[in-house]
């Protein structure tokens, strides 16, 4: 499947608010490709269809996980949208023919990060966050940042999505964590 | 060693500002051991051996690690202080005579916490963060929450310690966010 045809069934598949949100994540994920020498068509593909399980519901999203062997731990039996990135990654195998490893973990891990995330794997990450759509709290340092230090831009990121969590009195993600602290420790001394 | 001499032993080897915490700590924590229906001499003896090895650098405590078979990981490597609660079980049981394994663990896990801690180890991990000696961001919320629900109580303090670590650029030390999503895992679906 090309891009033309990822794109009509991907409009077909997700509400508009979340295809135009898509759109507006591939387009940031492409020039940061362009800015950090990652390659542009995996980045494109991957910020295309990121959401692409996102119209699924609680239930469904369970069943793939069960028919794909993905395990859920008891945060993710929990808040079952956290799954939507790796169900995501089935779904862009299954029916847009992405065969990609890279892209499909870009994909897989897009809402929570993980230890050791690689240049297409933060690019789809910050783009997904601070796309032009995206009016959440302190984007506008991640935003300012994206183009100065990937790494900066997404401990930022990181930092809003666990205060943000915990203003929601929500569980927080492991994996976030985890890549959080691999970055600063790769980074600099904290 | 009874409770009179591990005082006179602690007071001996702690700077006086250290010292007087860790009786605060104990204070505290014999009055949320009567509350919850926790054991008061147990509460006693962690409170106030809590921070026994707080008086030691990174290279001392680095070396009871490596001689005690205790791994560090790399965010532990970083950030030594962190070690204190697993190095302070090491000297409470070599040079303090205390052998119950419960106050040893209380001790070991006082600063990060872990998942499935029990009573004993949440009021130690609560008293030492609201003792009244304490004047940390928050404290006030944690302190009005003890002796209403020490889960309530314990995730607040575990939300300020990670927004603190936050803005201090700092690694999150994962244990933090697993005994944070167990409690709230055990308690209430966020």
């Amino acid at each position: 499947m090309n891009l033309i045809e990822m794109d009509i069934l991907l409009k077909k598949t997700l509400k508009p608010g979340r295809y135009i949100h898509s759109v507006n994540t591939m387009k940031v994920a492409v020039k940061l490709a362009e800015h950090y020498g990652e390659d542009v068509e995996k980045a494109k593909v991957a910020g295309l269809l990121h959401d692409c399980a996102k119209n699924l519901n609680d239930g469904q999203t369970k069943r793939y996980c069960l028919e794909n062997d993905i395990a859920l731990s008891p945060l993710e039996e929990n808040q079952v949208f956290l799954m939507h990135g790796a169900v995501g990654a089935v779904l862009a195998r299954q029916k847009y023919g992405v065969e990609d490893p890279m892209v499909l973990n870009a994909i897989k891990y897009h809402t929570t990060g993980f230890a050791g995330m690689n240049t297409l794997d933060k690019i789809i990450f910050l783009a997904d966050y601070i796309e032009p759509g995206r009016t959440h709290c302190d984007v506008q340092e991640a935003r300012s940042l994206a183009f100065v230090s990937l790494d900066k831009a997404l401990v930022s990121a990181f930092n809003c999505v666990i205060k943000y969590v915990i203003s929601q009195n929500g569980l927080i993600h492991p994996f976030t964590i985890e890549a959080r602290n691999s970055i600063l420790l790769m980074t600099e001394k904290p």
